[in-house]
């Protein structure tokens, strides 16, 4: 069976601010969720109908979790690719293993980005201090080294200008998997939200503009300064992508665009819901959450079309207290995530103004 | 201290389809919610942060509920009077004990209503068939009767057309206190939405009209079919209500209109967010659960216009079951309250469509 009717439970592993939206999603359409997270009292917990706390190699607190759900989805791509399998082999797993283990590896995912026909980055892999010279020789400066796992948020990463940075990169990779990427000149980074149907229906976001502070995103406007064929390229290159991937669910595939040229490459995708696609829930028709349950639950796809110009900030920190800015403005829509602790550079809310006039 | 920060907690009284969404909006603004309802598995724990399954006589559960709150709120207007009073002498409770004990019951409420300077269609008091007799000759015929407390959806109500059916009607009061109410002839029912802050700010929304069909809400259309003066009549008289009431929160004040004479009286108020009230959270620039929250932790109140001609339709019993015409449909937003028996004339979601062109 791959429709989940409304009324049905929806497991989610992770249970940040992503899961707490979906499970937000979720309810207006019925359904109960089922959050499974290694951390106690985290967001998703607040708003769903019950949680496990566990590890993700708990196979006995996975076995129960999976039973007692119709579907499961995932809020965050670092979720062991061994819990993925454990839980698919029980319940329906949306989107399903290969999204998530090759996403969680930069090198697979070039490969196969540039596999399905869409142009990344020149990119090489490399361990040893040996390889990176073979890479830095190959990819040419300004490159970047990147771990191939668990990075985010510009963790794992350090610059290459010269081979004098060749230190800097190995105490960052410690002789772990890593790739050196060719650095792109690019003007300005988009990403496009895009849906994929248990059926094959396809839906795609307008295309966003992503501007990043400290390697983390502080806001999304819509519409993205690029050309209309661009917007069209963008849109198709993130079909490719899901089709490829014979996805299931709402993904994110991150751009760079360079202005002059004309030239756009996939920078990374993530398979699930996204910072970048939250200005959907008050600025598109439908919000990517309810996208994503509709999807994983094979129903049939939301309108996807901009409700005006929408611009989408992230409240980093200590930015969340400053709430009655936001809550007296009239055009603004505040978000709070129910984080205790605001940290440094921690995602504790974000505010949408739709501008429909 | 009467500003309740977003990441505080709100208690909430009742369990139903109201709570929830008065539980999802409040998630939105980062507060987690405590709910107690004497009845398990309620709607709005599947969305809530915690929850107590408790009678509202029992004193130890009520205080540990008012104790782990910062405010408290109802969803229901038939929480007894003692439990009010009880935790209104531990935390805020807003609306406050006056609104709930008010409306608790018809003869208090209408007297209440003619003092405010706002009018209701003639009603008397009675219980015994003497009295019911005197009732019957001071306010004429064809008149309603309906016991003063613990009505709703036309229960406890019998129309008297002679006194043939004097029967009929001390059958349904049962020697309770009882009105007898004057037949107001009226071509339309339409009712106010209307909020009220701890600072003493009002703000109405669109006058919606309401269609019933066998004594339960089946549609509210936006805008009203009545002229602009009326629209500002009936906005005028439920300010006049909340300001009279010294009320803090959303309202709900019916009313009938006729289109000959112009004359408009109020039916009944609801001193709760309320069902006419749903077409906001797509057709609103707030919708009234969110208005709800702000409103009773003292934030600003959001904007109230409507965002185009706006239709919501109750989904009664099985009627849920046809959600596939509702997702199907581009402009319909469908909500499902999670409830599991789709029993006759229960309420279990609504659909909503917005036409903003």
């Amino acid at each position: 069976m791959t429709k989940i009717q409304p009324g049905g439970t929806i497991g989610i592993l992770g249970g940040g601010q992503l899961g707490r939206m979906i499970a937000l999603a979720a309810a207006n359409l019925g359904y109960k969720c089922h959050i499974f997270c290694p951390e106690e009292n985290s967001p998703a917990f607040h708003v769903a109908y019950t949680h496990t706390v566990a590890d993700y190699t708990d196979q006995d607190a996975l076995k129960a979790f999976a039973e007692s759900v119709d579907v499961i989805t995932y809020e965050f791509e670092n979720i062991p690719a061994e819990t993925a399998e454990f839980v698919a082999k029980i319940k329906p797993l949306r989107p399903g293993v290969q999204a998530l283990s090759l996403t969680q590896d930069r090198l697979t995912e070039k490969e196969f980005l540039n596999d399905a026909g869409v142009q990344t980055a020149p990119f090489m892999a490399f361990e040893t201090e040996e390889e990176l010279l073979a890479a830095y020789k190959k990819i040419g400066h300004p490159a970047v080294a990147k771990t191939r796992r668990f990075g985010y948020d510009g963790k794992g990463q350090a610059m290459v200008k010269s081979k004098l940075d060749f230190d800097d990169v190995l105490a960052v990779t410690k002789g772990t998997p890593a790739i050196l990427e060719g650095f792109v000149q690019f003007d300005r980074e988009v990403s496009v939200i895009v849906a994929r149907s248990v059926s094959g229906d396809v839906a795609a976001f307008p295309v966003g503009e992503n501007v990043h502070t400290n390697h983390i995103l502080d806001t999304t406007t819509i519409p993205a300064n690029v050309s209309e064929r661009l917007e069209a390229t963008a849109k198709v290159m993130a079909t490719k992508v899901a089709n490829a991937l014979d996805y299931v669910g709402v993904m994110a595939v991150e751009m760079f665009v360079n202005d002059d040229s004309g030239e756009i490459v996939v920078n990374e995708i993530a398979p699930r819901v996204h910072n970048s696609g939250h200005w959907t829930i008050e600025g598109a028709e439908t919000s990517q959450f309810e996208q994503h349950v509709r999807a994983i639950c094979d129903l049939p796809l939301g309108q996807t079309a901009a409700r005006g110009k929408v611009l989408m900030k992230n409240l980093l920190g200590k930015d969340i207290l400053e709430h009655e800015k936001y809550l007296d403005d009239p055009k603004a829509s505040y978000h709070h995530y129910g984080k205790q602790e605001p940290r440094e550079g921690r995602k504790m809310g974000h505010v949408t103004w739709v501008d429909s006039e």
